[in-house]
């Protein structure tokens, strides 16, 4: 499948290598394509383009940018590039501007995810990955062989299938779909607490598991 | 022990008739006595007081009251009566303005426990039990055979401990310190994911393990 993923960060590396290694024809959208370049050196399946470039590539597109910088790159991605396409946001609103820990920009009645939505209303959004560090996205299983939870979040049946296909290539065997993108404001809110346990624990090779 | 309630609601009623079932000493504090009556008739081992009565019978107080009034109901408690002494803080500063789902009052860069700690700076505010239901604060057990985490978050120490044994009392099997009472701060976010699990699994009786 091509995939074009935006982001130039460890999110938009781990995930593009991976989606590569599993046979996917990936391209990685950047501002600056030299901040790639030494990465690429050992991910030569990964193609470098614009953000533009890069959402017009994808059948599916990521996005792995910054939260805080996430509407704007949509923006250059381009409308016509993102229009009818599944867009996974694995994104976090988070809010630097004091320091760590980490506050979120948009928060309670609104999401990310949700914003990003209303921009894109052609782009299917769905909101996922979030919740984890980049690392576990992409190798759940080093994460206790795998036995926790990954939630989904979206309003397209469709798309969210796609994209549980995805997971599970992964190695993601517990994916939980929380139902409509409004409930990206509880995997988003839920960043403040992994923050915490990151902060106990000292490691983020961690996620949880739902119990009933 | 002699413990004080304050809250008239399914949370306060449940932590005393539990308390009072593990032989402590507890009294129930509310603004209308009358709202209770019903409830003691079948838990005449707790008592009802105002909150200021409450408080000041407890060595140990908790609040469950509310958390968008509990800050008025503590200053109706008292600071003299409450000085010196644990406060267990067991309640979200839900925000239902809106309707369901609920946002919250406080967020990211404060929380509801700090905002107490703030007001009450003799006493020891302890935030924990907050991210389950009533039923399952006080029979872990019931859900995954106690299978999964409560946090707890405070400033000192010695109070946290204490709380630890009361947990342990009633069947907590693993207890994560979090740290200071900022990392309530991620606690009560939280409960934005937890109101959409309740939403998916349509059951209270949940929880989560943090898994590494």
């Amino acid at each position: 499948m091509k995939i074009g993923v935006l982001g130039s960060g460890t999110v938009a590396q781990g995930l593009s290598a991976r989606l590569a290694e599993l046979g996917h024809n990936v391209v990685i959208g950047t501002r600056d394509a030299d901040k790639l370049r030494g990465w690429q050196s050992s991910n030569q399946r990964v193609l470098i383009g614009s953000f533009a470039e890069t959402a017009a590539h994808g059948d599916i597109v990521v996005n792995a940018t910054d939260g805080a910088g996430s509407l704007s790159a949509l923006t250059m991605a381009g409308d016509e590039n993102l229009a009818d396409k599944i867009l996974i946001d694995v994104s976090n609103p988070l809010d630097f501007s004091d320091g760590f820990p980490p506050s979120l920009t948009v928060f309670g009645k609104d999401s990310l995810a949700e914003q990003i939505q209303r921009a894109f209303p052609m782009t299917r959004v769905v909101k996922t990955l979030n919740t984890v560090t980049a690392r576990v996205m992409t190798h759940p299983l080093e994460v206790a062989n795998g036995d926790h939870h990954v939630f989904i979040s979206g309003n397209d049946t469709d798309a969210k299938k796609q994209v549980t296909e995805m997971l599970r290539s992964f190695g993601w065997i517990n994916i939980f779909d929380l139902g409509d993108l409004s409930t990206a404001r509880g995997t988003e809110a839920y960043l403040l607490l992994w923050v915490r346990l990151y902060g106990a624990l000292n490691t983020g090779m961690i996620n949880v598991k739902v119990m009933k």
